[in-house]
């Protein structure tokens, strides 16, 4: 029951970033393969690491046809409402939040499952978040994005280390990855509302 | 023998793959050592990644002397013979179709030997092939040539299908793979020739 | 014993790596999590690949909390200190060549102890050193500048080479990291003052 909750959590992020990555693609003019590419990396390059460093292998998003059925309907999507997305920015970073959310919570479950420690789940979890976006900017050739200017990687560190400690306080099993996941959304989707950043100093 | 059969098809695949490799940081004027560590990442990129996701540790890339040896070699051909071949473009992409071939079969018959199943197969030749391209192009800073107009992956995935399915069709063992890589460098090459291209609209 | 003058090792050299990691983000002007990541993945980058090649899971930069406290003084340092270290090159080029050596032949000692060949301990002892580096031009967009035109890998391989040797002839215990992290950092420093180049012929 539980493996299956995880389980459908794991398809609904992997949805929405593999839309997020094919939207970037197309919006950066690559062409039919390079939009389902870059979908698939941003839907599984995350959990790949996270699976590596785990000993878990192969990594599920290579052994698990889902993935890549996600990443060609992403492509898909992308393509057929190109016009009308090309002008949508929210859609994609709503999108890109909830998936951050559950990615975050999943990826420090599995770290906590296979027996790892807190600090490795924490990690783990935020790179299973963030690996994808930023092996997708890494394709794309420009500087992640997390690292300039967005609130982006603190909410997913944010989701993981509550479900860390929703496990360390003996949580029912549904609320730790629910209320992570919420955390994380609603701090990234307010960071981008009001413009949070953690910007150094201002520079004209 | 059928070890020995592939093991041979894997060198001649990393020694085009470190020549392919070589002569673009060469091109890129990078130096001597640049030129050498392109080459080597180029032949080795794409086998390493997929060691690591088949749990076959140390990866062969590095614990094989005769992958620093293709790259020496390579890189001391590319750079004898720099003035020539930097107007050759043609050869240059030739092997490297030479080389996808043969690595996307390779990738996937050891996916396959290790007891993964058909997309672990098909994803892991497939990323053999293209792998050490894409490392190459992101340590030379550009997006990856295969996202962007190329007609390159499709072949190299069009090879491990074919390795799959004859394995699975139980054709007799030189078949599959020298049938794979084939289709491989034709696809490959007649795309060069005819100029086609999976762009999604034509823009000028 | 052996083993706690390794981890001590390992410490300094995450330590200096992840300051020059923090001051090169500080200089590209990344935000505060952006200088974090910067300094981590600077500081474990290299580790973590080595790790994963040898199969020894879950890599130590994500287990233990050391690594990341050593990345927050980092940041916390380069922060603090920017007006003054931005004019500072010779510092960040200084801690980068000590984390060199050390990083080398920390690495190539411990594929040495997991029962690993000579290339494998070269190799990874040189991709332990450099790849923290490598990954952080990477993320920083830009080509490694150990590929271009500085002398950076060969000490580390010297310094590998010189673990490997050392382990062979049966040097004493002190003897081989030592003297090999000095070779290291010698020529390092070396070729930063005199201004020693690989390139392969002047170029306007």
């Amino acid at each position: 029951m539980e493996t299956s909750i995880y389980a459908l959590v794991d398809i609904v992020a992997a949805s929405v970033a593999a839309l997020s990555g094919a939207l970037a693609a197309q919006q950066r003019k690559l062409d039919l393969f390079g939009v389902f590419t870059i979908a698939y990396v941003t839907a599984c390059a995350g959990g790949i690491f996270r699976d590596l460093c785990l000993g878990s292998v192969p990594p599920v998003g290579l052994s698990d046809w889902r993935y890549i059925a996600c990443a060609l309907a992403a492509s898909a999507t992308a393509v057929a409402f190109s016009r009308v997305m090309e002008r949508m920015r929210n859609p994609v970073l709503f999108f890109d939040a909830v998936g951050l959310g559950f990615y975050a919570v999943v990826g420090a479950q599995k770290a906590l499952l296979l027996g790892h420690n807190a600090s490795a789940a924490i990690i783990l979890g935020t790179a299973t978040a963030v690996g994808g976006g930023v092996m997708r900017d890494v394709l794309l050739n420009r500087v992640p994005a997390i690292l300039q200017k967005e609130i982006y990687a603190l909410p997913a560190m944010a989701a993981a280390g509550t479900q860390v400690l929703g496990r360390a306080l003996g949580w029912p099993i549904l609320v730790a990855p629910w209320f992570g996941a919420s955390i994380c959304i609603a701090i990234r989707l307010a960071s981008l509302r009001y413009g949070w950043q953690l910007r150094l100093r201002s520079r004209g």
